[in-house]
C-alpha cells in the first residue's frame, strides 16, 4: 500500500506491505486524512516520532475480528490506545494511559496511507448526518471541545483567543456555538476575517489592553502568543494552554502567584462532545482549503505550510 | 518611633516620627510581628521595596476615627488595601484591586515598628481564645487555607508538598487538618521532622517515583522544587504554586499540555478560615524559634536565615 512516511525527519511517498491488524484491531480503508500542525511539529522534530504519518481520519472498516459488527462502517477513531486495564483506561482516559501509543505520533503508524489499524473500542461510526469531510476533522473538533470539559464556560464569557491556525479556527466555532464572547489576536488577516461570525473583534499582531479577559486560551505556540496571553489575562483568570511546543519557554511564575492564574494544560479530547456539535449544525468543511492525493504527498504538505492555509485534506480511498 | 527600614536593599532601626493615620485609617499599637519568606527576598531585591518592612502582625487599635468601636481592640489586619471601588474591591478582594498597595511590601509602610496603620476595614478582631503570638500568624496561615478556596480536597487526597520552611510547615498542618495525607520533600532533616504527625511521609532532597500524586503544593521556591512538582504530578494533576520567585523559571510547556495539568498560583487568603482553624484547635505557636525586640533586629535576622529556624517574631508593645 502506498503511505506518507516519516524518517530522520524527512518525509516520502513509500510502498509498503499492506499493514494487518492485530487480534484486537480494526483494518480501516481510509477515505480522507487531515494534516494537523503536530504534523508540522513533528516534521521539525517533535517527540522523534518514525513512520506513517498522520492521526485524523475517516474510513471504512474492512477487517475486525474482535467486533465483527464494525464491518463495512464508516469510522472515526481516538488516537490514543492504552493498556485497556490501568486507571487511566478504566476511567475512559486512555489518552493519559502511561503505556499508551497515539497514532501518527507515539509507536503506531499513523493515516496518510491507504490502510490503518486501530484497537476496535478506539473507533467510532459516524452519523450519516455527517459527510465525510467533516467527519475527518472530528479529531481536531474534540481538541477544541475538550476545553469545555476542563473550564465551566458560562454564555457571556469574555475569551481572548491567541491564534489563527488550523486549531484555533475551531476553537473559536465552539466557543461561539457555546455563546462565549470570543476576541482573537491573530497575525493573519485573511484568518482573522475566516474567524467572522465567531468573535466580537479581531487584533492583529497587537496586544488588547488590559489584564481584562477572565479566560485566555493560548492556541497560537509561540512564546510570543504565551507572553500576549500572560499579559492579558485578569487576576484569577484561567489560561488554557492548547499548544505542544517543541522548546522551553521562560516565565516569571511570580506574576502567576501574585495574580493567582490558574493554567490549564489541554490536549486531545473525547469525540462523543464533537460529533454532537456537528450534529448541532456547527460548519467545518468551509476551512477546507485544499484537497490532494497521496502522490500529490509534497505539494500538499507545502500548501499547508503556506501562512494563509487552514486545512488541507488528503483524499485517499472511495467508498 | 523606632521602625526597621529597608533602603537601597539595606536594612536599619530608624528612630522616625510616629506614623498617623489618614481618615480612614486605623493607628495600631504593634505587639507582636512575624517575619516571613517575603521579607527575606525583599532583601534580596523583589519589588524594590523602600521603607518600614514587615507585613504579619497583631496590635491594639489606639486611633481610628472613621470606626471608634475598634479603639481598645486588639486586631490583625489583610495586608493588601484597595480603592473600595472596583471590580475587585467590591468583590472582597482587595488583594486584586490594581490600585492596592501592600503593607510592608509595596506602598505602604510595614509593622516592624511601634505603631502602624491601615484603613479600617482591613482590620479584623481576634476572638480571646487566640493568643497574642497565634494571633501574629493568621496572616501566613491564611495564605496557608487560601488553597482550600481554589482546589476541592476531598479528605485523604494524597498531596505531594514541595518545602519545608515558614508557609510550608502552616501548609502541612492546614492540609492534615482537613484530613489529606500529605507527603513532603524538603531539604531540612529537623524541618521535615518538625512535620511529624501531619505527614505520612518525608523525602530529603528526593524525588519521590513516579507520576502519581493528584496535587502537588510547590512551597520550596525554588526552580529544584519546581522541577520535582511538575515531575510528580500525575496526568490531569494540579500543580499549586505558593512561592514568589525573583527569578524566571524555563520549562516545557509540552509536559503540561500533554499531561493536561492545571497549575494553579495561589498567594493571601481571606483571614476568616485561618482564624477559624485556630479556634478548631490547629496549633501553630510550637513553630515559634525565636523571639526578639525591635533593638535586636539583627540578631533576628540571622536567626531567622539559619536553615533550622523556621519562625521567628518580633516581640514590640506590652498589652
Amino acid at each position: 500500500m502506498k503511505a506518507i512516511r516519516i524518517k530522520n525527519r524527512r518525509l516520502g511517498l513509500c510502498e509498503i506491505p499492506t499493514i494487518q491488524p492485530a487480534d484486537n484491531e480494526a483494518k480501516v480503508r481510509v477515505l480522507y486524512a487531515g494534516i494537523c500542525s503536530t504534523d508540522m511539529e513533528i516534521l521539525r522534530g517533535y517527540g522523534n516520532f518514525e513512520g506513517t504519518l498522520g492521526h485524523e481520519f475517516v474510513g471504512i472498516v474492512e477487517e475486525c475480528d474482535s467486533d465483527p459488527d464494525l464491518i463495512g462502517k464508516r469510522v472515526v477513531g481516538e488516537i490514543s490506545s492504552g493498556c485497556g486495564h490501568c486507571e487511566w483506561c478504566q476511567r475512559d482516559m486512555a489518552r493519559h494511559c502511561p503505556d499508551r501509543d497515539v497514532l501518527g505520533i507515539t509507536g503506531r503508524d499513523g493515516v496518510f496511507a491507504e490502510y490503518m489499524t486501530l484497537p476496535a473500542w478506539n473507533l467510532k461510526v459516524v452519523p450519516e448526518a455527517i459527510e465525510d469531510r467533516a467527519a475527518a476533522m472530528i479529531e481536531p473538533l474534540a481538541a477544541a471541545c475538550e476545553i469545555l470539559e476542563q473550564v465551566h464556560l458560562q454564555p457571556g464569557t469574555n475569551i481572548l483567543l491567541i491564534g489563527d491556525g488550523r486549531l484555533a479556527q475551531l476553537i473559536a466555532r465552539v466557543m461561539a456555538h457555546m455563546l462565549c464572547r470570543v476576541e482573537v489576536v491573530g497575525k493573519s488577516e485573511s484568518k482573522v476575517r475566516r474567524m467572522k461570525g465567531c468573535i466580537t473583534r479581531g487584533y492583529l499582531n497587537t496586544q488588547p489592553p488590559g489584564k481584562r479577559y477572565p479566560v485566555v486560551i493560548e492556541a497560537s505556540g509561540s512564546p510570543r502568543g504565551w507572553q500576549t496571553a500572560v499579559n492579558a489575562v485578569e487576576p484569577r483568570g484561567k489560561l488554557i494552554l492548547k499548544s505542544t511546543y517543541t522548546g522551553d519557554l521562560k516565565f516569571n511564575p511570580a506574576s502567576l502567584v501574585v495574580n493567582e492564574i490558574t493554567l490549564i494544560g489541554s490536549r486531545c479530547g473525547r469525540f462523543g462532545p464533537a460529533i454532537s456539535s456537528l450534529l448541532k449544525g456547527l460548519p467545518v468543511t468551509d476551512l477546507i482549503d485544499g484537497e490532494f492525493t497521496l502522490d500529490q504527498w509534497q505539494e500538499a504538505f507545502d500548501f499547508a505550510r503556506r501562512p494563509e492555509t487552514v486545512k488541507v485534506l488528503f483524499k485517499i480511498g472511495e467508498k
